[in-house]
């Protein structure tokens, strides 16, 4: 009998969360929620499992040891607090709220209740970024240094997508400042961002929106970070991350779907595209992600990316778009003021 | 409701050709049978099913629509027979059997059965392998000429699996032999084989064995193929196959675990060592092995691996066997008479 | 009978130009001179060649067709008042000055005379980050969004050196600032910079000195680009160009000094580390720019890097120290007021 | 004052060893000679030299140190004697004769004579070749097991070439059976060949001639070698060589012109292909070559390819020759008799 997890959110990403939990050895899914009562249905006949009809119920029951939270964001924080009222461990999707005061209003109200609330920063999981951080801290690089995270998608989200995102930095770029801080090994103090709307200008005037940037961090200690985003890479989801050193450097690179290469006349060693999808890139890392979420609920074990680490994130996209608009480096505060 | 298969033989392959059958999403395991009852008890209860008592109670059960094989090669063409005897779909591990003219024998038994028979040639349905073929024939390197194929075991088994496997030809090369005719796309007609024991020099005078061996087959159009084999790859399980033609060329590479690469002062770019178990490394070409055997049951389409093509292999194996004692180049007949 | 070509300066750099002058098909070595009487005389000898006496010899002799500068940065300026003055054709090492102020003296006193002065940015003339701009050219990426250089030393040079050489932006970076001016092909308008001392934190204290750098830099359209610097990549000199656009990216990578690869049970595909040292790692870049320098006497083809483009990399440079200590983008001037 | 060498013969490889030495710091051009007395004067011209009258007034001269034999084959064995008649150390292209017998009557006569004779067998001075055989040597890869050979040459070679070539074994394989012998670092003792035509199927029915091939060979202590040839690789000259051992795996893989990759919705990592041309190539192994036998001449060392390699090498073609006419594998005689 593995950990019974429910999942809330029955949209793109939770579908692939409930079928991850489905076939997951140490886990089974509980049932499913979604706000579209048709949506919920569709996924429970799929994973053989039944829907809830309301999230109380779930957070009620006593047959459901975890959830997994994949609604919309404006619902996160609030179904946190209800999990951790609920003495449910809780694995949610970042980001925790597009306002930082709403997630610091959050903190406060599940502070010290003891209940495990994971962020689904999955990257952290990914088997080639995880080897590399496990790398460094085994002393293969010496002092680091210089971070360079590349992330690019692989085309632009539709129009209704971007609209409720929260913008490039809350939305994509989260996932960046998360990654950032994991591989700094400490807190960025200072930030630098750029950004204009290349790819569709008309995003610029229309929604105030970017799609490509460029981010400078800096930690107290001197560590150098740069992240890239763009919302278009045609050669597939790019997914990198360089981490320097004073005796070596580490590089997770993309990975192809197969190691099928062509000589022809014209070129060499030519390489089938990456992964388009960030479902299909990052699948281990969602999959280890469950694991690391049934380790913290069985065995106690801290989440590899916690609450806090979600707020963080918020608090340098908040800061970025300070920089942003004011063309400065921006001193990053704790956030919570 | 998927297709329910049974599986016999719950060695190591049979494990995961349970698990992988247990959660595809088209079929369903319906049990699980072991010569050794504690066995199958125990891959029974890991995969929620019940073992059955014997193989015919699975031949004969209504509630099981095909089988998968999995046992001692010496029941292979037995277990065959009867499965096709009682109308039920086979998917086979290879080899059919140590031994041609029962190999034979079982082909003429099932003649005219109309039951599909799948033969357990995983690396057909290798990701990359089968993306070079693919390639291969929409014409991306014209006219084929060489086909080089890589197969090297990143270590010897043991004494006691060497002793039962029936010679390298028959248990490791029977897959390259495999791989050569899926690529060529027609007959070999010629066979030479060298081979000795280079890495326990015993093998040889003890069980008249080998280790590491090289072969080169022509077909009747003159196409070539060398195949090399070893049984100590230390940088893992080794397998490529190159295809050369007259207007370029296709490789289909080792797969790393993820794309991390170490760049020091002594070396750069350095990957992770290649997977090292097999079940690993053609973890996707098992899966895709059961989607194939799913289709050939329920569409009716041909398998892409089947019993003459399992018998074929042998043929050439037997062959191998007289060139390497003979030291000369032989002819492949039909290994009927 | 090739271009006669005079080398001032006999230090490293000067040395290797006089060898690939004297071996280059369409130049010859005529003379070299060097402040240091016996360092000029080494290196005539060496290379079957008479050493000047002076600088204004070279300058007044008919048997001389044109001069390469490669003396102390502080000499750049007036050898290239005087070669103007005298109808010699200059190619002169990096950077122009120290002093935007002298480069823009100089600029004023040599306009209109007619008479080629090219740059040593090297880096123009590497075949890989030549093809890659020439296959953007070309149209094969579409429009371009991002340009990526990194862009590292081996190792910290020494002391002395640092004290002479006007800082990372003039010395070091100022080759970037060339290169991403050349990829981006039109004015970077917005600069930012942060650097610290990562490596030797008593650069920092005694030197006023840093050795790690990051930069963002924009042009008026909103291409972006990506600068990042490092004295200390022990696994080689770490040159890498990455051009993202619409409709693909290109990367100019590190070169081996060849390609062997390691396989153990430790990791796979392991290389040779990179070309130390410049002169190695840009050989062929530096014979092409002799080429390139013989084109633009012969046919009076523009130089790939003219005098404008050492002036407008000096520019840069000033407004990246401005952004560095400010700690805001600033926005770069035509730099002549 | 270097090395002064003559060059005989100033077809295509004359002319690139004419340059090459004309500009080797060690060595100087001292004079060419070729049967056709433009050929020669253009050459010499070209470098700055006079030509020579005839091969006679080489050999007798005071003012030759050395001499390279790049003549037309039937003429190799008779300059091999002159030369070393006259005390002139040589380097003479390979092969010694398309005649075995006529290699060993060359033998006899220059027997104890102890003036040097290098072999033109470039491939061993590779600079990746080479550093897989000193790794190899140092122990990395354990004991030496397999040799794979991967040797193609881009384009089949005009008719009137081919007529004289001595077929495909003594032409272009005699640089593999070399490369064999130098990385298995014992005398192959069977040999197995399998070739046809295939490119060009009027070449067997018209000169006999293959394009296309296969090959075995083993030692004494039982190491395995695969060589496989080519004459049509459209994606470059494709030149590799791969060491598997017991504790590793060595490869000298093909080198791209530059390091530029593309990436794009079609593929990714795409290079520039492969060197088309041989001198290209080996172009570091020919300067390393002349390099080596000044190192013979001045210091005494044994040519690091000497006259036994070269017959060796003619007698492992015709071993080979034998092998494919019989259909057999062919015990390697020491062919002196």
């Amino acid at each position: 009998m593995g950990l019974r997890i429910a999942v809330l959110g029955c949209g793109r990403i939770g579908q692939m969360h409930a079928a991850n939990i489905a076939r997951h050895p140490r886990a089974e899914l509980a049932t499913v929620y979604d706000i579209e009562r048709r949506s919920a249905e569709r996924v429970a006949r799929a994973q053989g499992v039944s829907a809830a009809k309301s999230a109380q119920e779930i957070f009620a029951s006593r047959e459901i040891d975890a959830v997994l939270i994949a609604t919309a964001t404006p619902t996160h924080a609030d179904y946190i607090e209800m999990a951790v009222a609920a003495g449910k461990p809780v694995l949610c999707e970042k980001p925790i709220d597009l306002d930082l005061a709403r997630a610091n209003a959050c903190a406060a109200k599940i502070a010290g209740a003891n209940v495990p609330v994971q962020l689904g920063f999955n990257r952290r999981f990914d088997p080639g970024h995880s080897a590399a951080r496990t790398a460094m801290q085994a002393g293969e690089i010496g002092d680091l240094h210089q971070v360079i995270i590349t992330s690019r998608d692989p085309a632009l989200p539709p129009r209704a997508y971007l609209e409720a995102a929260g913008g490039l930095f809350r939305d994509m770029t989260i996932h960046d400042f998360d990654l950032a801080r994991f591989m700094l090994g400490e807190e960025p103090t200072e930030v630098f961002a750029l950004a204009n709307a290349l790819i569709d200008p008309e995003l610029g005037a229309e929604l105030n929106e970017v799609d490509s940037a460029m981010f400078v961090l800096r930690t107290a200690s001197g560590k150098q970070c740069h992240i890239n985003n763009s919302r278009t890479a045609v050669y597939g989801y790019d997914q990198r991350v360089e981490l320097m050193g004073t005796t070596g450097m580490l590089i997770s690179d993309n990975r192809k779907p197969h190691e099928l290469r062509r000589f022809t006349s014209r070129n060499v060693e030519a390489g089938e595209p990456y992964q388009f999808f960030f479902l299909e890139r990052y699948i281990e890392a969602f999959m280890a992600e469950i694991d690391g979420f049934v380790d913290c609920v069985e065995k106690g074990t801290p989440p590899l990316a916690g609450f806090e680490d979600g707020r963080r994130a918020l608090v340098l996209a908040e800061a970025a778009y300070v920089s942003m608009r004011e063309g400065r480096l921006v001193q990053v505060s704790e956030g919570t003021a």
